[in-house]
């Protein structure tokens, strides 16, 4: 129960998404997402996650730190999950390939609730709103770095930078928000086919 | 100001983001985009669009009545500026290029707020709910049309037709997110690029 304290080191070598701590978070996302985080009480979401709310608060010092708490967690996710593993990969088209498959995973492990919420950052107050905005650049400038490269050889279609990642971005964030864990489609065909999509929309010769 | 009324007859010839009372819906949505819709009051409503609360109770019977507009309204451009002037194009690659263009104009010309909010069809009361999914409908149909001449006459890439929609929307809809009509990119850049981004992911030979 305590090891909501622990998501704070990406480091560690479990999944971000296994431990009791990431399930209140997911499911609060859920929740937050659904509802709307106004809406959202935190009595709403102890019953959700099947605690009191004093038990909740062991976990949270409330509503807002909540929100702080997903976000970083999501980070913790796209740090361990994507960034990581992918920044070891040398050739970019591969590793612009894998970055799209790894974050997708991501999606289908945390739900979607958890990545779409990380858009609110105008929700936080400044100084937590700055932490996550510098780890999202971290990622931002991983997938930047990469079109460059791609650019620089060639293989990029004609297209600004900036808005080869918002629409990359896009895409995959879209997923988030249609994918139904229950629905018709595998994980396996639309991660397949979002990553063609993607990769044929921004490279030449797919 | 009655014309709010007139929002409702997609078959006048003027364009359906002109007038006053569209004015009002835009406004109202980038406001409840912005802050959610349980935190957006009717008095926050009618300060920025200028009237007296009784003036804007003039318009509408409510914030939930306004909800529905805003979603009217977004479909009444959706159908004029969109799916009748598409409709009559009968090359499908053609058809499929304008309608992304169109969209993205439509996002452009009413801001990104009208286009955002026409997803929150959960918020509204189950008879209006109905009429929104289905006009709504008509427009993924003409997509998916569109897309299926492409798969059948061997243009489109080896995707299912549903999840190629779904990407393509989420592409449109992420514009509409992530578009800042003062940033540093121009409208014809954005719509150029992300139209070419979407075609190339989508058929064979871009």
């Amino acid at each position: 129960m305590a090891r909501l304290a622990t998501l704070d080191k990406p480091d560690e070598p479990r999944s971000a998404a296994e431990d009791r701590a990431a399930q209140v978070l997911m499911t609060a996302a859920d929740l937050i997402f659904r509802n709307g985080f106004d809406a959202t009480s935190m009595n709403d979401i102890a019953q959700a996650v099947n605690l009191t709310k004093a038990g909740l608060y062991y976990y949270t010092k409330g509503k807002d730190d909540l929100l702080y708490k997903i976000m970083a967690f999501a980070m913790d996710c796209v740090e361990r999950d994507i960034v990581a593993p992918c920044r070891e990969i040398q050739e970019p088209e591969e590793r612009l390939r894998q970055i799209i498959l790894h974050h997708l995973n991501v999606i289908f492990v945390t739900g979607g609730a958890i990545t779409i919420l990380t858009e609110e950052v105008n929700k936080l107050a400044n100084a937590q709103k700055q932490i996550i905005v510098a780890r999202k650049r971290e990622y931002l400038d991983l997938v930047r770095d990469t079109l460059g490269q791609l650019k620089e050889s060639g293989r990029l279609r004609d297209l600004d930078i900036t808005i080869a990642a918002l629409n990359m971005f896009a895409t995959i964030l879209g997923v988030a928000r249609w994918h139904k864990p229950k629905g018709r489609l595998t994980k396996d065909q639309i991660a397949a086919e979002t990553t063609e999509f993607i990769l044929a929309g921004l490279l030449l010769d797919q």
